[in-house]
């Protein structure tokens, strides 16, 4: 690995410090040619290193910001109104090149926002887009976009499709990922204009192996490498999923917990039962990276646990070392020159 | 239960007269005054009947049909091509007068198009939407639209809840049932411009009960009595839910198939399996509901067992018992004339 710098939103998510500085405290251990820069409020990081008998060094500095974003704030009035945030500080290290990536844990619409106002998105992308690691049943999937945009046209998810077949090619070392989009049916005729029109350009951009219509529950059966969709449709649907997972986890503590016979059993299958959950673990799946910004940036879920988090920078450090920004903006000028080329 | 008669597509889903014969036979036991006619080719209608030693009777009746709409046609083509096809003819008892309801497990972008072309939507119905029981950690929870519609504006959606409030409140004794608008957020920026015209609108409705934005996990904790989205929306992300879900199965078989200890630990907890998967049984919630329509149809699901195609009829059976079409009309007729008598 090369030497490398990365800018920790430590004030971020639903437990701040308290998940953010292990995790920090763990990838540094794993991986010492990288560098640490934890922002946020000085006096409440120190407190906290002190408790864990860590002290600042080279390789894990604090950088104080003042202000934080609450999560229910809109992204707008933490754009406007929290320059000192450990957010938006978090970010500008990374404009200005002292980080080469930032993780944050914060309100996702607010990192978007001032993301992309700070970083700005790459020539020739309209739009930044969210994209995330999958469980599936074989091979690895991801999806985009996952929440950065509504009411995205067929352009820009023909983007999203670029940028994530890119990502899943330099990450995975699959030559040419196959590209699904996501319908409500796999029939030629189904489908929103949005959708259909999509589907043509998807076909004959000579860059996307493009597969054809996905549907729901593609994603996780792995039917393709890269599944693409509009942002409110990929945050609703992996929301519905969050949801049935926690309803199956409910009934699943209840039934083995009730009465003698649930609990028998449940001491019984206990280890079983840690394999699955660890098989299922969400935390494996954390670390969605915003695509098509001047700048690597890696959400972690508000809730992730330590290791979680720490799956979350491994994201950051991954695209570093593939130089993911720089190849997206790299391929989006031969593809964009090419299109002039043909125009002529 | 009042006299009533059902049209059964015996030629519908992935199975054929093999689900719906024993289905309809269960049915007719159950409720003595319910009449079913077996819609479908006759000759093998009545081998099946052979083979289960039944006869034709006033109670159970076959209506020969030539015809079957494949699960893969194309909608159109079998709404021109396939006019003597078992779901079109069930349908067209339904138009006569000869049947109360009809129930298929059919293609179902096909008997939407043919019912909607039969049966006609309802004065003031712009649009049928396809409303299903889902299943949740507290609560009945209904969603409207699962895919009769791609780019429902926001008047539909309005249309859709109207219509999904009347059903849930006869058919669950809820007097104002409360209505969410599936969001990718629940903050008051979030949504697409559809969704937001929709909110402004429903929060006006006198007659809708209206929650606010809901997001993906709602669905499952039962937040709110009826979810309404669009049927892109909808449909992708029942069908994501599905498959996480047969993703969780596939894993915990193979736990509990792995080795002697898996073996072991699987023998011990099979009751308790069992009783799980009673409680998540998918054909439970089996049985769609075609709204809007001046008509009752059902739609089971393609790969519905006998119990789940039970299910099916049982919805058409409580759609009939609480005159659901006429009461939708009534009550809109009555809001659009309450409409005009404001504008005057």
């Amino acid at each position: 690995m090369k030497q490398m710098c990365i800018s920790l939103d430590a004030m971020g998510g639903d437990h701040g410090p308290k998940v953010v500085i292990p995790a920090a405290l763990h990838m540094l251990k794993k991986y010492p040619q990288l560098r640490i820069i934890l922002v946020g409020d000085e006096k409440v990081l120190h407190r906290y290193l002190k408790k864990l008998r860590v002290q600042e060094s080279p390789q894990l500095q604090i950088h104080h910001a003042s202000q934080v974003v609450t999560m229910d704030e809109s992204p707008s009035s933490a754009l406007r109104g929290k320059k000192d945030s450990s957010m938006r500080v978090a970010i500008n290290l990374v404009k200005g090149g002292v980080a080469d990536a930032c993780v944050s844990a914060g309100n996702t619409g607010a990192l978007m926002m001032t993301a992309r106002f700070v970083l700005k998105t790459l020539p020739g992308i309209e739009r930044p887009a969210i994209i995330s690691l999958m469980p599936s049943t074989q091979g690895r999937v991801r999806m985009v976009d996952l929440g950065a945009n509504v009411d995205s046209c067929a352009e820009h998810l023909v983007q999203f499709a670029l940028m994530g077949s890119i990502l899943t090619r330099v990450v995975e070392h699959i030559d040419k990922p196959t590209i699904g989009l996501l319908n409500n049916g796999t029939e030629e005729i189904k489908g929103n204009d949005q959708v259909k029109r999509t589907a043509q350009l998807l076909a004959e951009h000579p860059e996307i192996n493009y597969y054809g219509y996905v549907e729901g529950d593609d994603i996780y059966k792995g039917t393709v490498n890269v599944v693409v969709c509009d942002g409110f449709v990929g945050n609703v649907a992996i929301k519905a999923c969050e949801g049935i997972a926690k309803m199956f986890k409910q009934y699943f503590k209840e039934s083995f917990s009730a009465g003698v016979t649930g609990k028998v059993a449940g001491a019984v299958v206990y280890p079983i039962l840690r394999r699955l959950q660890k098989r299922l673990d969400p935390a494996q799946y954390n670390g969605a990276s915003f695509l098509g910004l001047q700048g690597t940036v890696v959400k972690s879920h508000g809730g992730a646990s330590v290791v979680g988090f720490q799956y979350a920078i491994e994201q950051a450090i991954i695209e570093i070392e593939e130089n993911v920004p720089q190849l997206i903006r790299h391929e989006l000028a031969e593809w964009l020159e090419e299109g002039e080329e043909e125009l002529e």
